[in-house]
């Protein structure tokens, strides 16, 4: 092209940005004018009208420009709509989503006046972890080299779960907790102004990290029971979807997808969409069509797996999880995430707990054994559970039970986790600990039934 | 309003969002034209031209959107045009900054056939951790409770903290190393299309957390001897400015900034933009002019101070940092915080580390008596330095030099810090280690001198 050329298209550009800021302004102007006349402040955002904007133009879009920008610039022009009509009386501000976010607060772990309590609010491994670990880091000579950094990706650590489950090394990356592989990909994949579904009754942090980055939720409506499947899914994709976050077995309903299930979502999939499969909990399904394997990965370049060693192997304290996917999402997702986001000892503990494949089954066995009593014991004294596959049992009552049971166990120093932040205050979620731990729920349960 | 009126504004706003629409479809038709007779893919980025089109739309915008609206939609316009120049053969993208994030490498820490290395690359405490943190760990029952989830959000740290330093607990958030809180500001403060600014010379991590959030960087220049000044600082302020990161003392240059001149810069700086003092080096800092106290948080809503565990307390593996802010920020910053970011013995050793006072005094005093004899021996042997005030030397020479020092100390198992990352091929950053690890140093090094 030669310069002539391009100087007159570029002129041509200038003259259509000039006509587009100008009608940014007339359409401030109006925006304005109906602030003005709203009364209060509070109600300013109406996301049901911007949802009717976005269908609008979206039909009317013929632009070039793929239809999830058309998106982000029009709820940028939201945003600062919302400004204009609110009387920002303060000069620092934050992005319209992340004032909305209220604060995880994860499972209560004391009860005041109490010292012995149970404590079944956050899904941990009452076991505890292997003792092969704990008798290791007594010799330990890690923690004499506590002032130097870690291994920056905890290269040796993901050699040995590459080893474990058969995978290459290059494709995990760890995180601080599976949570934080959660963010890695809404911060790789989403920007402010996209969409990112995930289930309605689902782990807190989905909301939490969307609004993180920018994005609006779209919810996954559950059929009866609180299960999903793969229509309610579809049902959500819009241009502007990005990710989808999964729960597989989900947490606190404890439902499942089958491996035929993903399988078809994916088919069904735009394929820039990145499906995050979440495994907190894989490792205590023991159903048949559960694939509790890797080899998604090998076929959909889109998916990511999740993993942590908070749950079955007993280490929530250690802050280590990990996750697996395509080569070319791995390599995106080790961009966003910080040098040394793991500790030294995490790692070499990590390394010891995936050694014990004997105790992994057996807290496995013991979960399934002593979760058929509990909701056997449940159904006598007519409390009524969920199928869960997950180390904890969802029991479904109404409002005014479930937070007498809470309180009631509560006051008897025992920890449960009544579902108001997860939008279920008529549901309970009770962690499987040990047999005598669930044998003193089921006799102070008694006391009330 | 009564709702015939507010019909007719809404009828307004969707006719001119079909006009904006058919702009942008114009828009993007030329677009394409320009792209097609571009001969290669690989320049389809030109920062330059975009720049100049931003600077003429700000002067013609006579819009009540604030500027930095009008940026980030340009932007978002201009990420649009690159997608539409370039051929993409794959469907999984990411955000344009984040293809072009070099991941972090840190410094070396071994050397191929060497058993025994001098580690003088990442600025590590050499003499380790306080003895009375390691004697107690050995004792310590915290890894019985390994299956637990940590404090969500270290409470009892917290606390620690803020007597150690009279401080607000509330005002205090934790971080998986400081490197983690400088994320926080950005997630909190920035968009896409927004603006950080910080120094041309600066730790790796502020670009990188700048194209994790999707916003551009703006470069501090330096007047001779890397210093930088207020000056320098403003100069790069516009309406899309969210965050200023300023290391002080700045890594790996050194160079710092008086009390007076942070607040000259706090004072002439719009209200709304953050600026974020990292003082991961603060407690090595001993000049009279310099404030190692956090009171400027009193006087500025909008300023953070970050600190880690990781340099003079010695604990770098255990990934603890933590920031102090205005209570307002302080709220905002703990919404993007995940819950269990750091680890619950990490937590522990922290505060037994904090208690120790006296042990702190010794590695600041150590390591001003060995900076400055090695400075000392350094200038004999005609190797420049420049003034630091952290724990390392910043050692200004020619590229060649540079890397002929770096190679020769590292065939002699003395791992140095060549800083090509950092954009200073001519300069190398030496960790100040024990009297004995610098005496082997200018050993090795008068054997090239």
């Amino acid at each position: 092209m030669d310069n002539k050329k391009l100087d007159i298209l570029r002129g041509d550009i200038n003259s259509l940005d000039d006509k587009i800021l100008d009608l940014l302004k007339q359409r401030a102007e109006i925006v304005t004018e109906i602030g003005e006349q709203k009364k209060s402040n509070t109600d300013v955002v109406d996301i049901e009208r911007e949802q009717k904007v976005l269908n609008r133009l979206l039909q009317n879009s013929k632009a070039k420009y793929s239809k999830d920008t058309i998106v982000r610039i029009w709820r940028e022009i939201f945003q600062a709509s919302t400004k204009l009509q609110q009387n920002n009386s303060s000069l620092i501000t934050t992005k319209r989503s992340i004032n909305s976010i209220t604060v995880y607060k994860g499972g209560k772990s004391s009860v005041t006046g109490k010292d012995n309590i149970i404590k079944l609010s956050s899904n941990e491994n009452s076991y505890g972890p292997s003792p092969k670990v704990l008798d290791h880091i007594n010799k330990s000579e890690t923690l004499l080299n506590s002032h130097r950094y870690p291994s920056i990706d905890g290269i040796k650590l993901r050699e040995k779960i590459a080893i474990t489950h058969n995978l290459n090394v290059n494709r995990i990356i760890l995180g601080c907790g599976s949570d934080e592989t959660l963010l890695f990909a809404a911060l790789a994949f989403c920007q402010d102004g996209d969409e990112i579904i995930h289930a309605k009754h689902g782990f807190e942090m989905y909301s939490i990290i969307t609004k993180i980055v920018g994005a609006t939720s779209k919810l996954i409506e559950e059929s009866t029971n609180y299960t999903i499947d793969v229509n309610s899914i579809l049902k959500q994709v819009t241009p502007s979807t990005k990710i989808i976050y999964i729960a597989n077995p989900n947490n606190p309903t404890g439902t499942y997808l089958s491996r035929t299930e993903i399988v078809n979502l994916l088919n069904n999939l735009p394929k820039h969409i990145v499906v995050v499969l979440d495994g907190a909990y894989a490792e205590y399904v023991l159903k048949d069509d559960y694939d509790s394997g890797f080899s998604l990965t090998e076929e959909f370049e889109n998916i990511i797996m999740t993993r942590t060693f908070s749950k079955v192997y007993g280490l929530a304290a250690l802050r280590i999880g990990w996750c697996y996917s395509s080569e070319k999402v791995a390599n995106i997702l080790n961009k966003v995430k910080g040098p040394f986001n793991t500790q030294t000892i995490s790692q070499e503990i990590a390394m010891l707990a995936l050694e014990d494949k004997e105790y992994l089954k057996e807290v496995v066995d013991n979960n399934h054994k002593v979760k058929k009593w509990f909701e056997d014991e449940l159904k006598k004294i007519d409390i009524k559970c969920g199928s869960s596959e997950g180390n904890f049992s969802f029991i479904q009552t109404s409002e005014k039970k479930a937070k007498e049971i809470s309180a009631h166990l509560t006051n008897e120093g025992i920890i449960v986790r009544q579902l108001d932040s997860y939008g279920l205050p008529n549901c309970l979620r009770v962690t499987i600990g040990t047999q005598d731990e669930m044998i003193a729920t089921i006799e102070s349960l008694k006391k009330i039934a």
